[in-house]
């Protein structure tokens, strides 16, 4: 699905994929900010547990928003289809200021929540000015295009990796997470060569994209972004590549995003942090 | 992508998938009608070859829709990423009133035209009351989420099929093609199993649906429509599902259309085509 169509006096709310593995202990810097951009002290966080198969995943994240200072926190827990249609939880959800998945498999997040009254829910939600992220495989759920599984690997390959439909708040990107830690340039660059109209943004672990409403993005954490930008590709093999075969691709622009720096999906431009203060001597 | 926006004052484009290997010679049924949405006698019909290697196939349409009565027909070869900037064709395509995809490999279209100012002004001609169609690669192209490619059999199965992102004139479908006669029917639930956000359309060769700007797709030609409806799928399994492994889905609905019949998305619901008169006896 497309994002939906924003509200009139309503701007978009952020949009924030997380790469994974995010600190949530000493100084839980992505988590603190998403508090922040979900309403402060007055955030209601709704948490979807539902790409987990862990049982106290939604309890673990209640618990640190309610430490950040978010008003309140509340884990709805869909694990079927039915779930997608009780009333109670998607009353919860309407309310929310800011809703949050959790890692686990995307396609757990998908096959359950797809085409459901949750998925549409959201969309409107962020339409209307709430936002929504998440961790992992809720990093990759939030674009139209996700990446459903694959293979590591720096070289892009015809099948390394698959396709699926994501809930669809943002078509700009397609999101990889986990990035240099599992290696994965191969497989956003393979799938980009499908149809070169996204930027791919593969993020680290502990590294978050924050999505703004005037389609900005802010980097934060302790990785980086890894930004694809396509625009420009000249040529794409992929159309008759076999599988395992490597595609070849020209005229790739790769950006490396550290905390501080941002990028504007209108311009295609990356606007560098700041340079730290000058040593005192 | 996902569909432009329409325009003030006007309505959607008819949007056309046809299954392939549509009849040409004695009585090109659906040609003509496309020929009769796209403005009858007034048509400028814009033929785009990309995803055929076959060197006549753009010329033979042009003669085609020249002999079914259109005003013009004019074949754009865009064989490159740069002939996708030509001013020129682009110029050519801007006056269209109907833009027909030939059949070939839909890699090639997405890989070479994707991101580029040609599948962008489609989309907009579209959103502005253009008619865009397509048969085989033409016709899965036109979705959201676009199969790239696949293997044959009843069973869905993981691994299956491959989703690419399409031009996105509608995010309604997914399209399968040539649908009987190369068994597909497992790979179309492959790729409605990973999200069920879709309805899938499986058309038979020398079969089309037109999807009228009212949201109801009218079915002509010599085949039928498989038409798979997952609204109210219960459960999919493709979450954890092996390569290779069958998938568990249920709650699947599914139509068979013909000539005549009609769905409408909006509602979800068919109607059925009038009986034949009865003999006269």
């Amino acid at each position: 699905m497309s994002p939906a169509r924003i509200e009139e006096h309503h701007s978009r709310g952020w949009i924030v994929p997380v790469g994974g593995a995010e600190e949530k202990e000493q100084d839980p810097v992505i988590l603190r900010r998403f508090v922040e951009v979900s309403g402060g002290a007055g955030a209601r966080i709704a948490v979807i547990p539902t790409a987990s198969r862990l049982p106290d995943t939604g309890a673990r994240y209640e618990k640190i928003f309610r430490q950040l200072g978010a008003h309140s926190a509340r884990a709805l827990p869909f694990e079927t289809r039915a779930d997608a249609e009780r009333e109670d939880w998607l009353g919860i959800l309407e309310h929310a200021t800011g809703v949050f998945f959790t890692g686990g498999n995307q396609l757990q997040l998908s096959t359950i929540l797809g085409g459901t009254p949750v998925a549409k829910s959201i969309r409107k939600l962020n339409a209307r000015g709430v936002t929504v992220g998440g961790t992992s495989a809720g990093a990759a759920i939030l674009s139209e295009h996700m990446i459903a599984f694959g293979q590591g690997g720096a070289t892009p390959k015809a099948g390394l990796a698959s396709l699926a439909p994501g809930f669809g708040l943002t078509n700009r990107v397609v999101i990889d997470q986990h990035f240099r830690q599992r290696d994965r340039l191969g497989r956003l660059l393979s799938v980009l060569a499908f149809n070169p109209f996204a930027v791919g943004i593969g993020l680290d672990e502990d590294t978050a994209a924050f999505l703004g409403p005037d389609d900005v993005m802010h980097v934060d954490g302790a990785g980086a972004i890894t930004l694809v930008d396509v625009a420009n590709l000249e040529h794409s093999s992929m159309a008759f590549a076999k599988p395992g075969q490597p595609i070849c691709l020209t005229g790739i622009k790769l950006h490396i995003l550290t905390k501080g720096a941002r990028y504007n999906f209108v311009t295609r431009e990356a606007v560098l942090p700041l340079p730290p203060p000058d040593d005192d001597d």
